[in-house]
């Protein structure tokens, strides 16, 4: 009997094309149809749930911006004005902004979903991120909005985010997870460059010692941010109603690492859209030991990288579903 | 005075993002820019010229398939199963196919674009593959086809191309144009691995060595084919009229680069959509100084990779239209 693995296999070799010549996105048909089930796997309500919030460390200057930024940037998304709407827009993702812990009152009216945990973490340079209560809550409310797009249709999804501080949040979860000096999980984040880098690698290595979590729980608690977090609870419950999840940059990878924790088969339901420039995000993808799809240099976060990564993982979609095979088309082949 | 170029940059950097945070989307946006001469760069009417022939070397066996297969790829590509066919309906392509040397009857009523060089080219092992007649018709053809479609309202062209044999005629190009010697110029073309790639270059060892073509001209008469040919003839003239050019993979960038023997600007208006599988496709690459937008392992030409990286291309140009500046949107700002 021929596993569904070898009939994916065998419906993209015989394609109208050389053994092999389309690549990666050969690779990305076949784990589709594997999460699918199915030889014509399809893209159904791609939804972009982007996170928010606020992080205590920020207090520490561990971002060249102010922490007001967050809220602007929320209110620049639901305008239109910022790169994850606009490539939202471009490639056909319906967006949603999650205020899941911003310090800051939104107007009423605005397309902004409610889901504040707190108004920012405490800083961790003196106490735990948040508490574990809190965390739960997280995590809870994140699959929830999951539930909600499942719900509505929805099979591919993908998670961005904002929030000022939150490299530094990754960087400490990525320390935390792959046991890696602290200076190979930092990366530049909105600017830190120089001296700037050098001071935001002695200030997680502050926090990084002072504490010592026992579980993923406590250690996504004491290192974490309202929105990771709420994305962690997402990814997990994305695994569990087997959708297609994408991947964008270094917090997004760091977030679906963390939730691999309690999720160990994740990964199977992963596409990583792109190698930012975020040079810890590198190393990341190599221990997770995965391809990314793109390699465009961006580092803006938001979501962005798996924004623009759709429409390629359309073109593995279309052409399993869309190219003659040999015989169809009447096309002479070499392989048997 | 502020240049045009400096202005494009400004309108880059103020955008709400950190510096530089779009990478490879910010260089991709200025370059349009500058092409276009505007702030506010458009793709019109984007059009894919695929080019078919055949290669009389294609009787060396070059190739582990057979020459029918050009005509065949042909028939596939018009009626909708060609993996070039699906992914320019998948990104908004329009794909016209011209017959510029198969040698084949093709059935009437098919949409092929006929203009015949000649049934093929002859076997170069023994004599020039065309005349300098035949080479300067097929140059003049490949810029009237470009031409109709800058009368059309197009102004945004790729090239692509089908015809057993002609990775070893842009070998050969890549031999004589830079001077490097065969081994490095070739590839495995559609699936030429082990000893029949040993053998592929004993064959074109053996052919650059019987003949010391004086110009460029020559030298594409000797060593080309008729689709290639005409999409050299297609590249001059879509610099002539500054449009944009997407440059697909090994094949395309071989004429690419015979193209520049005649119009040395070229490469300006260019923009390399991959780096193929195909090996000499990355030392081509990194001789003509240029970074590619894709790099997912294709190696099937036809103007694939051009197709599926039009959609980057697109995010480029719509971050640069529709992103808020730090001022539109209120954000804050830390860069002067």
């Amino acid at each position: 009997m021929t596993t569904l693995r070898d009939q994916l296999q065998h419906k993209i070799d015989f394609k109208t094309k050389p053994l092999g010549a389309l690549g990666q996105l050969e690779d990305i048909a076949l784990q589709i149809g594997l999460i699918q089930k199915t030889l014509s796997p399809k893209i159904e309500k791609p939804t972009m749930l982007v996170f928010a919030a606020d992080h205590g460390l920020a207090d520490e200057k561990v971002s060249p911006y102010p922490k007001d930024v967050t809220w602007q940037m929320v209110m620049n998304m639901v305008t239109g004005g910022a790169a994850i709407s606009v490539f939202c827009k471009q490639n056909g993702f319906d967006m949603k902004v999650i205020d899941a812990g911003v310090d800051y009152d939104f107007p009423a009216g605005m397309p902004i979903i409610s889901s504040k945990i707190g108004r920012g973490t405490k800083n961790m340079i003196n106490e735990p991120a948040m508490t574990t209560e809190e965390c739960e809550l997280a995590l809870s409310k994140g699959a929830e909005f999951v539930q909600n797009e499942v719900a509505n249709g929805c099979n591919t999804i993908a998670f961005g985010e904002v929030g000022i501080g939150n490299t530094s949040a990754s960087s400490l979860l990525m320390h935390s997870f792959l046991g890696m000096p602290i200076e190979e999980c930092v990366g530049a984040g909105a600017g830190m460059v120089g001296e700037l880098f050098k001071y935001k690698v002695n200030v997680l290595t502050k926090v990084a010692e002072k504490y010592n979590p026992a579980t993923p729980l406590e250690t996504l608690a004491t290192f974490g941010g309202f929105e990771i977090a709420m994305m962690i609870g997402a990814f997990i419950e994305a695994k569990k109603q087997n959708m297609l999840i994408l991947v964008d940059g270094f917090i997004a990878s760091a977030a679906m690492l963390t939730a691999s924790q309690f999720e160990p088969e994740l990964k199977d339901n992963c596409l990583f859209c792109h190698k930012s420039n975020e040079k810890a995000h590198k190393v990341l993808l190599e221990r997770l030991g995965v391809e990314p799809i793109l390699d465009l240099r961006l580092r803006l976060g938001e979501g962005t990288g798996a924004a623009v990564a759709l429409s390629i993982v359309r073109s593995a979609i279309a052409f399993l579903n869309e190219m003659a095979s040999f015989e169809e088309a009447g096309v002479s082949n070499k392989h048997p």
